[in-house]
């Protein structure tokens, strides 16, 4: 593997292991050696360091002094916990787009849901096509938005979403069915700018996938169902 | 200046240089430079560098690769932006509280808001003990509510939070006078499990911080009038 500019190393180091995490290679609990990655990669431990510190703050490792760095947990509680601060911060994005946006910011944004719609009712179902094209969405919708805080909150939650939506589709593709009907109804409260249409849709949407996601992690540990008390 | 544990050396770096950033001694624009402050401090660029990723997450700097970091931002884009996420943030951390509190956690609140209650209407007004209060007072709900995703991101706001309310506060300290409604408020919303009136008396708050924020920012730099419309 070998990493070059113009992303800084550490960045570079942070992506792929961060891959590592969303699609499961590195599982949750599982501990990361500074220098066995240093290593691998061939790079300095420094660098690594600074890639854990970049993947704790994408909610992908926790770093514990002088013990070091795990990879994060994904509990039922943990994906309940996430979705309830997704679902918000995404209903606050795309109430502010529904907002503020001008024809051709339509345009794009009612040909990449085209896509989103084709992907999603296909038999294929290609997990990160759709997710690559789901964060598209939003990231077209950001410099509309203009708010710094609010896409580096969205940013840094996004892997965490990844790695939830890669174990969930993994295992239950069959009932990703929704999306025509959740797509209709944002597109149209976006396009009437009707911020009560877009949240109700954008929870809605939320919460098929919160619960996709509980029922592969149930599927594969049944005995976490005690994890869904824990709150 | 002396680092020592259990804090680790790049969270003990990281607070260090916030505070300055916080308090004004570091100015908005700024260059930090990496081997300077190493030498300052005389510890190891690495440190340093870890340090800074830390106060990038906590939108204190920016790191732009090859050019080093900077000291954020705070114009009155910033400050909006930047509110209108705190905002949606607490509304969701108070409301959760407000929906799970159990009697010891109520009389430890009201405690704190009445400390609060004290230190806001003191002649002194001393701002270091009400933003630490303020801040203790949501430290108090995060284990009811949690929800260690929005724990982080409010935890991550603090900071930027902190240096617009030192920013205010020091030019219009006269101007706080709200915060006793406020309280009387937010505690009977909570008392009652109210939603609706806990997220009301909390936007009402932050209004009144954002607009204390935006007149202090007005009168340092009058021409940054036309940054009000830049979003």
């Amino acid at each position: 593997m070998i990493f070059q500019a113009p992303e800084s190393l550490s960045e570079q180091i942070a992506q792929h292991l961060g891959l590592r995490i969303i699609k499961g290679g590195l599982k949750a609990k599982e501990r990361i050696q500074e220098l066995k990655i240093a290593k691998e990669l061939e790079v300095s431990r420094g660098s690594v360091r600074e890639a854990l510190l970049i993947l704790e703050r994408r909610h992908l490792v926790n770093i514990y002094p002088r013990k070091g760095a795990v990879v994060s947990e994904l509990s039922a509680h943990h994906v309940n916990c996430l979705y309830d601060i997704y679902i918000k911060l995404l209903q606050m994005l795309i109430s502010t787009f529904a907002e503020r946006w001008k024809e051709s910011d339509l345009n794009q944004m009612i040909s990449l849901i085209e896509v989103l719609n084709k992907l999603t009712s296909s038999p294929e179902k290609p997990v990160e096509k759709i997710v690559d094209v789901g964060f598209e969405l939003l990231g077209m919708m950001y410099p509309i938005v203009n708010n710094p805080y609010l896409e580096e909150t969205l940013e840094n939650l996004k892997p965490g979403i990844s790695r939830v939506y890669y174990l969930a589709m993994n295992r239950r593709k069959d009932e990703l069915h929704h999306p025509r009907e959740f797509f209709d109804q944002l597109v149209s409260g976006i396009v009437k700018r009707d911020h009560i249409s877009v949240n109700k849709a954008v929870e809605a949407y939320g919460e098929i996938q919160r619960s996709l996601a509980l029922k592969a992690l149930q599927e594969l540990e049944p005995s976490g169902a005690n994890q869904f008390n824990d709150s």
